[in-house]
This record gives C-alpha cells, structure tokens and sequence, in this order.
C-alpha cells in the first residue's frame, strides 16, 4: 500500500507540474459500437458550439476567388455541467475522419483528443472509425517497419536535406534487398506528410505485408521543396509558419535532383538497384513530380503512380525537365512501364486535367490502369491509392 | 506567367481543400531583437484572453489535494480588428518556452503557432529564445543524426514493443561501432518523450556533437511502461488518452526486462558491446529505473545519471528487482562506476528524496557528482541535465 500511495502522490504531483495547464474530463470523440460517433466538449460560457468535419456533408462556399466544397457544421447542444455534445445521427462509413470544434465563432481543436494531424498550417483532431477501408489505418497486432528520419547529401542541390524512411518488417535481421518505391507529397507538405495520419504510409505498408497483399519494400518519402532543408521546425530555418507559397516549386529544380536521392537510398539501404524494383508515386505536386522523374530518367523507375496529380502545362518553363515531353514520354513507354497508374477523384479540380491526359495516352496507345474514386483533392483519396497500388508493385519478387 | 499563374491557382485550390477550415492570419509569437515576445490572437467577440506559460513567474495555487506552483497568467489587451496582444515587459533568457492562451476561461493553443508539445495529455504551443542555453534545442547547420522508430522483441514481457534510437552523424557510412546511452522518460511519458521538443534529444545531441563536446553516441529511448506496447496512438490499443496512471509502473516489470533492449540493441546497431561504453539516464520515474536497472545488472553500465529521480521507498514491494537495495548498491560501487550523476532542481518535490539518497551516498564513500539548478519537476531542467551529463560520457573513446 506504501507503493501505491507513493506512486499516487508521484503521479499527481507530476502531473501537476508537467502538464501545467489543467486538464479536461470529458469523452471526446466516443465511437459507438454501432459506429455512430459522439462529440462532447465542455465550456459553461459558450453561446454556441459546433463540430465541423469532414464525415459531415460538404456545402458550397462563395469567395472572391469561387466557389469551393467546405466541410459542413453541425450544432452541439449544451447539457449538464456546461457539457455539450452532438451525436451523429447515422453510423459513419469505415475511414479516418478530421474535425474541428467551432465555440462562439472561433475554431479550436478537441482539447479531450490529443491526436492531431498538422497539413501545411492546419491542425485538425481526427479518429478511426473500424470495420472497413479504416482498418488499413490502424496499428495493428501485425510485425511492424521502422521508420526513420535521416538526412542525405544534395551535390546538385548543395544542401543537406531530412528524408523519412520506412523499411519493413524483419528489415534489421534478414540481410535481404528490398525493392524500393519513392513516395511524394503535394504542395505545402514534407517529408512528415505521408507518414503523419494525414498519410498513414507506415500502417498501411505494415497492414497490407502483413495481409500477403503486397510485397515488403522500402519507402522513401523525400521533401519536394527544394527550398527547405527539411519539414516545418525541423530545419535550421527555425519555427516559420508552414506554407504553400513557397520558391522554386514545379520549376524542375527537385526533378533534377532527384538521383541524388536514389543514389543515397541504394548507398544506404539494402535496396535492389534496378528499374523492376523501384517505383515513383505521388499526391497533387508530387504526382507532377512523379510524371516528370519518370519520364525525365526513363531507366528509373517500372512503376509509376499518379494520385490526383497536377498534370499542369509548363510550355512557359525554361527548365530543361520540361522540354520535349512528348519525346520524352515516348522514350518513357517504349520501355514499356510495368505500370503506368492514374487514380483521380471524380469532384477533384483536377479531373479534367487528368481526364486530357488520360485521352492523350490513349491517343498514342499507351497502356496505363485508371482508378476513379468519389469526393475531390483530399487524403482520403491519397490514402485509399496507396491501398490500391502498393498491392500492384513488385510482384515478380 | 503561365506557370506562375497555375502554381498560385492549384496552390489556392489545394489549401481551400487540403487545409479545410481556414486561416488565421496574426503573426503568435513574435520573438523582438532584443528577446521580448509578443503574443497576438484574433477574436473580435472575446471578453478576456489570458496568455499562460512557463515563462511567467508562477503563482501558488490551492487544491484539495495540496498547494502547487502553476504558471502565472498575463492579459492580453484588444486593438484594432479583434487582435489582442501582449508583449513581455523584460527580454526573456535563452530557453524554449511552452504557452497557451485562455480565452473566456477556455484554454486553446495558439492557432497561429503549429509548433506544440503533447505531454502525457496536455498539448502547448512552444517557443525557443536564442542566444544562451535554448541554443543547445534548435536544429543548426551541423551534420545531423537519424532518428529511427522500430520495435524490439521483449520475451521476458512476451510483446513488441515500440523504441526510439538516435543514432549519430555518420552512422550510416562509417562502418564504426558506437557506445549507446539508454535514455528513459518519466511516468505517464513514452518513447516519444525524449525525441519530442520537451526532450529535444536530438538536436541537443546533434549540436554537442558538433561543438566537440559529446562523443559521437547512440541513444536509445525505450518506452518504460510495460503496460503499452507503444506510445499511445500508436500501438494497437488505438486512441487511447494518454495517462500518468497505467498498472505495472514501478513495480519491477520494466527493470526485470530490460536486458531485453539491451541485447536488441546490440543485435540491430553497430555498439560497442561493454559496460564502459554504456549509459543509463532517466528522468522522474525513468531515474527511478535508472538506479534500480544499474544497480540490478552491475556489469552493464558504466555511467548512471538521475534527472529529479523519483527515488521512492520500495520495502513494500514484493518485486525481487527491490530487495536487497543496500547489498546490491554495494556491489554496484565496488566496481567503481565511470561517473554516478544526480540532478535536481531546488524546488522539485523530490528534493528531499535526493537529499536523503545523497547522504547515504555520502555515509557509504561512494562517489557521485551532483549537480543542482533552479525550478522543479519540468523539462526545462531534464533537458539542462542532458547537455551536461551527455558531454561526461564515453571520454576515453
């Protein structure tokens, strides 16, 4: 009993002091084992308090630069001890969902869910509802990757620059080599955003292996600002405000370094240094990334994925990348990918961008595998891709 | 112009989606040249709006359970558009500093400041002050050291579970063998603690590396609950809200399985296998395990550091791992430790602890260097500790 009431007092103490600013008591979010979800937050004074969210049906804001789809609101009523709460009124599909409080006109985060995702300057809660697509989100009882964060050597780009890596299970002690898939992220994001819960990049590699879906690999998340060392405060460049305006993105300047990346990950890594065993994939920017690299070094990469990508014109650009694509993409299919994929969602305001693409390469005859999926140029999307195309990736191993 | 102008086009597109529920547009904190703050929110409908942190002086507060120091308040004062602000009187001394503001009683981080810590469940903004010892926690223009999450086979606890390990610049390529410290959190803490901006493991091992005045080290930060296989979020356990009272804390089961890290590490990363070329710090609970682990295995570690331990009376216990304390203790210093360190701060409620620990030490002969500073139970002094116990270490290599 001495031990216990030692390490009652120890735990209340530190807490006192370590968590320095009081804590919350309330349940939030509670997820119903019918999958309905319920929403509570506590503030006595509030007039009104709403959730808003991406499980919520989008509505239609007008601003001076159009119209956009906004995650809709939904109120929460106020109960006993100036608890509020809002359930939803039907069970939610299987799928991470974001959200956010809005009390009296100010947004804030759910103080009683410490978990967050952080993309570009937004910082959201969000949580897993089970059962279906979810699932491949969640940590599961299966043998798990590492995940690293390392920094390579750019001569091209005179810069060291961070890097996160996952390697898969059993990596440390097989002594095998491993194929290896390059995987970028869109404008504003960094080397955190694939593998943060916006991505989800490391349970979904670890569900899918685990499940005989797809083969083990490497997964390289590089940074595709050149303009950055690093993420967001992990740089010499301190704790500046994460952005999307940033220099020197699409000018051609990350696809002509980009083997300065792939000579670090095969220095580096047991990786299996041929085109069969490497594969390029990327969201919105990173897609355009993706396009580019892979026509640019034809011998690089078998397999090239494009989630929601910015197929943008670059006619006006001076960077050599961008010159001669038409001849660069015949190189590239004569060749003859091993995949050539295109996923696109049907709302996303690239979809006819995709869509010209799609009706260009099939001009030529060239052979790539389409996925549409609903809703537009979100992480759901992004997520769902990488469950469907890492399963397509190396399988002659 | 073309190029330019799709860029801002998919750039504003893509935030209306991406980031979802809009901006804020204040710049929170401003850090002045000369080192004073200021804080700024924008709410044009709130009454009040407090800033809390610790870099206000603190102030005592009541409860049942005993009276506490809490970080003091200051008033933010409204202007123009709804922004209030607030700006230090005084220049603030060189440190990282956490804060929150209170708006109307309600607590919200600062959403113009992504930058936050999570400790146990409590989220704060945070901001570092250059110049002097917060220095030693920002990330510099230096050769940098990976990070790497992977999990460890533990049979004594029959789980996988979760590890964090620093490894230094030049790992990856040199081929060479390191010595490793063993580096532990405090209750309610995980293997996020240390590698998280509270800790700043890794830029503070990174830059006294750098300075020449730590050796080139790895560092292992292994979770010291047994009850989580993982840091909560990220272990099959799910969503968890992360809490300082889990069962089996300081009841031996950690220590009784910790050869088990030991070897996995041995196994997995290029050490040096002996006891002069291995460290075990903690802090809190983790200076508890620290002690009790060193002095259970004599023959591991050469050099033992407590940051504020929780030592605590054990004769209560039914765990083998706290019998026979004096007996074990004298075996463990008639093999001379390399260095045994002890750091509390002045107003830690574990001082006494310490004190009474220090003068058994001293009763028995055995060495030790001491080390005391201001303030209590935080990370401002475990991160203090760390740049100075880390730069005694492994000297003869």
């Amino acid at each position: 009993m001495l031990l216990l009431a030692s390490i009652l007092c120890l735990t209340l103490q530190a807490n006192a002091q370590q968590a320095l600013f009081g804590r919350q008591e309330v349940i939030s979010p509670e997820i119903h084992p019918d999958n309905t979800v319920t929403f509570r937050f506590r503030d006595a004074k509030a007039i009104e308090v709403k959730v808003t969210g991406d499980f919520l049906p989008t509505q239609k804001v007008e601003t001076p630069r159009g119209t956009y789809d906004a995650p809709g609101t939904a109120d929460l009523k106020e109960g006993e001890n100036g608890v509020w709460t809002y359930t939803t009124p039907q069970p939610l599909p299987s799928e991470l969902y974001l959200y956010s409080f809005i009390v009296d006109g100010l947004k804030v985060n759910d103080p009683a869910n410490v978990y967050r995702i952080r993309d570009i300057a937004t910082i959201n809660n969000f949580f897993i509802i089970g059962g279906g697509q979810g699932d491949w989100y969640r940590v599961k009882e299966v043998p798990h990757g590492a995940v690293i964060r390392c920094w390579y050597d750019s001569p091209t780009l005179k810069m060291q620059r961070r890097l996160t890596i996952y390697t898969p299970p059993g990596y440390a002690h097989s002594g095998k080599r491993y194929p290896v898939l390059y995987l970028l992220h869109g404008v504003g994001g960094d080397e955190e955003a694939w593998i943060s819960r916006g991505g989800c990049a490391s349970q979904i590699l670890d569900n899918l292996i685990a499940s005989g879906k797809a083969q083990p690999m490497i997964v390289v998340m590089p940074n595709g600002n050149v303009a950055q060392e690093a993420a967001p405060g992990e740089s010499p460049a301190g704790f500046v405000k994460p952005s999307a305006n940033l220099p020197h993105t699409m000018d051609g300047t990350f696809e002509a370094s980009f083997p300065d990346i792939v000579n670090y990950v095969d220095k580096t890594f047991r990786t299996i240094k041929k085109k069969d065993s490497r594969a390029i994939a990327g969201l919105s920017m990173g897609g355009f990334h993706a396009l580019h690299i892979s026509a640019q070094y034809p011998g690089m990469f078998g397999y090239v994925g494009l989630f929601s990508a910015a197929i943008l014109p670059r006619e006006g650009s001076r960077s050599p990348i961008y010159a001669d694509q038409d001849k660069k993409m015949d190189a590239q299919f004569a060749q003859k990918p091993l995949l050539y994929w295109i996923g696109i969602g049907k709302a996303d305001f690239l979809y006819k961008a995709n869509a010209d693409y799609r009706k260009k390469l099939d001009e030529k005859g060239y052979k790539y595998v389409y996925f549409e999926s609903e809703g537009g140029h979100i992480w759901r999307n992004w997520r769902l891709y990488l469950t469907r195309f890492a399963p397509l990736l190396f399988q002659k191993h």
